[in-house]
């Protein structure tokens, strides 16, 4: 199947074409590029010279199966919803189709939806919540990196009604996930040995994840309080969930500890790409690899959850997540091109 | 004054020889460590060379009129007692005069407490709230570098009674708060490029923040979720305190911001070197001084208090801060060679 | 075809099963270790659980058609000596098998060496060069990670006779090359932030780099100084290769700098892991995948060559460039499981 | 005194600030900026709020005894210039008055020198070598880093005639160096993790090495291959210097380390701010202080030299020197307001 990467020259496309590059089944036929539309993609990325391509502008994505869109919100829409409409599957990396309410969007990406239509019909890509009705859809609303980390920590409390709304969700980022563009906060010798929380009057990932905690369990009215911290790697999220049991259960319970890890590893299941496990996960145990890895435990003094998750925030958080989501639309065997072990250490 | 380092090795220890070293009023006589005993200063740490001193074991620190000890815990006490005996002025970098209950100490360090005599006396070293009785005290307990971020951040919001006991504190640290001694999870090539949770089961810093949190005010029975993070950086500690405001004094405010500022900034109107900021503060804004820099701020949606603490492990969490009680305790100015800004970037 | 990986729980042995775990033609059905002989792999090594192995004691390899030996010197010969005399295909990573010359073998190994008669025998596996008599060896030297870098940069200089004997080699080294053991050089605290010439009385690469620039050409008797710098990353080799052109051919050449690099093109026209560029390559280039890429330079004002170059070194430096050997050794296409593009940023 | 910093605002600038600090002679009355003019100093940097200044536009510098110029070159002659002219003295961070040949100025900096008059009379600040000429004048050309770095590794080589002229300096520096200035090259997820060379047709640094070696030993004309590497750090610069000896007086030699060794130790015997030593220096040990530490060393097998030296790129490299430099211009003790120790790990 031939497809396409709109934006390569973002982390987020250069990502996808290095997942997709091992996809047995695809072939990456087209890449484009805004400013560097014209060049070899191997002279501007020269780790991606085995790739024989030539960045094109975005209207000569020519004929693809499936689109992946790794734009920036509102141009994203505007490039997805015409390839929507004339029949081309797109996975949306971007904000565009996260949020139901086109309201919402307007509030927190301070634009106006110009895709409304299609915002019903897309799929919240977080494959393991939304596998079904992604297989016949035509648009995936690929999550964010931030969400997919919460989301899939608080996902079997929030179903399984052990937790109060009181939710703090303190996520901890490399720097790649604010992408390739320049920004003092992002300059080597400002971020290097370095920690310090940001967007505290609010995250544009909030709405997201409050959004889909509400779907997770109809009635629940999240009371979220989400900060985010940038510190000094480049690939990684590790998001630390504090939330209050809802009652005595595991203060009652003989081995809290393992109950809690049975309730989330049944969850969990049968997912290939997710990983309960008892002692502290790394953010290094990811690096690469389309894997999310999640610590439940219990404060059993204060009674509370804790949930600490990690991902590589361009591949579950973006790249391979979005082919994992490209799989099951498209029917391939979901963990297709995504098998490999994380690059560690 | 003639003044000692015991255990100058390590980081913390080392960490004094720096500060001290451009104190105007002390001179420090003497260094001691274990394995490197009789060995050149400059040898064993060449950015030391310019002190010229030998590195004598513990019994040979001679006549000093502050000792202070930067050695492990209980060997510490067993250390300090004596000399506190003999009459020499003793700040402890470790936490065996912290807590004031010995059987709280033998539950958290696994060791009875030899020196239950000077515990009451011991005067915990958080300068802003103690320096009253420091003043005339012969023994400093040197906070925890955790509970001097957690609790700077949350002193003024539990002393003025504007949260409840709900507090979660999730605190990020850079490696060398772990100290000098090897260890799997401080090999380089597994701390780089990672961010992980640890001491899920409880950390040892946890009854000293929830001790001192209940004398800023009689009564508070903190119920307290402490997790502490190592995360790719030396030096530095940003905590993030989470707490439900008690009432909705701040959502009917008509400038909530800056009603919460003027309360954390009232606070430490005169403190030297806590500032209160608006700005998200960075921990590089500490490297290498002495200052705690705190930004409080309010989640209106949820109606409760964030607070950002920064300050430099190594100084304000550990030699500086030694220091500054040093000149509280013989009655220098406080600041006496503290004075320098931060090393940025 | 069945393989087992001597020493798994390294840097080098782990790598070695992430890169074989999507290798299309091998299974690997035992990874063996010393201490941690009888735990699961994925409970001593979470990022490999995916692989469902017990670790296992060496005597238990069992029967493979390939043993790849992660093991360090001295306990590698050993451990491999058996094997090949059982006529198992052994790839070696150690120094073992490198040196031809027992003597020197013993200079800079400090040790006797147990296996001399296979030492010739034995097929030096920088794959570039002695791909031909590796088809049909049994016992293959993989190459050291500095011997690789420094040996691709100047192979094409030394055999087109280019340049003269006078060769500084000086190298940039991130901390893996070290290995998992702990030391306090590779201390987080003490290796962030810092970088440090080391081995200054002599590497133990030299010879090896020496030997094979000899076999190169010979009669060529390089007068080497090799240097090698620890810099704070994890993975990556840069090698800063300079040595005088020996006439003035390229002074007077209309197009020196297009003449040099058509001269390292040609040498390596068919190679697939070998990418001869004309901006500076940057490890992060070659993060993860089996790429070596190499920039050679000219000083016209001094007549001198200065040849860069990057790899991973624990890929190209160790476990891909031995999955490599193996390819070549077993019949497979040599680029089989080793397709991936860099992992960037 | 009362002195002024010129563009606070850069890197160099921020760092007169931290040092002149606790200069016990100086006053900073005045900070210029251009984009920030008008703001208070410590809104713009926090880490310098200490400072109740606001920062001017450099027409509103003030009456100063001294001015530190960090301007960009060409635009700190410009203001340089008239300054000197009208009595203040003058340390220009800057390249504007390095070069004494404004032919050779123009080739490399691609901008007609317009204060050639001061050009003659501007002392090149390397203290070391021009302490003398220094204490009675009105300018000086404060070294680069790289520079200060190589030409302290190589001035007593250079002097006491033991090497040729066919010298390769090999640098690796932190992003510091490079400035506040944004930049692909210097975004954190670009540099981290990562190493290149840069500047390999030529780096500006490379004629006032080479100027300066020449005026070391009249006569001597080197023949300099000067690459520079960016690694992924902050502060700090490491070259490696190597150069063949002129004869074999250290092959002959029975303790060549030992005399070598003497030779560099006797050149820095009185030098209060360089550090001969035998063991190989990191960076880390000059983090933050105005050291420069070197160790000499010999390649017996090849009769060459190697020197390896290491400082603080904004500190040595920059604003420390260029206290220095206004002590002793100005008559102050040379180590006045340089005391400190290096901020360790």
């Amino acid at each position: 199947m031939k497809v396409g990467i709109i934006n390569v020259t973002g982390y987020a496309g250069m990502e996808l074409a290095r997942i997709l590059y091992r996809h047995p089944e695809v072939e990456i036929t087209s890449v484009t590029g805004r400013s560097a539309a014209g060049q070899k993609l191997g002279d501007f990325l020269p780790h991606l010279s085995a790739l024989d391509l030539t960045i094109v502008p975005e209207e000569d994505l020519g004929d693809v199966g499936v689109a992946f869109s790794a734009l920036p919100q509102v141009a994203s829409m505007e490039t997805c919803a015409p390839l929507v409409r004339q029949g081309v599957r797109v996975v949306d990396i971007s904000a565009d189709f996260r949020l139901k309410n086109p309201e919402e969007y307007q509030q927190w990406y301070k634009a106006a939806h110009t895709a409304t239509d299609l915002l019903q019909e897309a799929v919240y890509g977080l494959t393991e919540i939304y596998r079904e009705p992604m297989r016949t859809c035509r648009l995936v609303a690929n999550p964010g990196c931030y969400p997919t980390s919460a989301l899939l920590a608080l996902a079997p409390a929030v179903k399984e009604g052990i937790i109060t709304a009181d939710i703090i969700a303190d996520a901890k980022s490399g720097g790649s996930g604010a992408g390739r563009g320049l920004g003092l906060m992002y300059h080597y010798s400002e971020a290097n040995e370095n920690v310090q929380a940001y967007g505290l009057d609010g995250h544009r990932h909030l709405p997201e994840i409050t959004q889909e905690l509400r779907a997770i369990a109809p009635g629940f009215q999240p009371r979220l309080t989400f900060l985010t911290h940038l510190i000094p790697m480049t690939r990684g999220i590790l998001t630390t969930c504090y939330a209050p049991f809802v009652d005595d259960r595991f203060q009652r319970s003989k081995n809290p500890k393992a109950e809690l890890l049975e309730l989330y590893r049944e969850f969990y299941r049968d997912e290939p790409f997710v990983r309960v496990v008892s002692t502290p996960p790394q953010t290094k145990h990811t690096l690469g690899n389309n894997d999310c890895v999640i610590l439940p435990h219990l404060d059993l003094r204060t009674n509370r959850l804790m949930v600490v998750s990690v991902l590589d925030n361009l591949v579950k958080g973006a790249a391979g997540q979005a082919v994992q989501n490209m799989n099951v639309m498209c029917g391939y065997p979901e963990t297709l091109g995504l098998e490999s072990l994380a690059v560690y250490p």
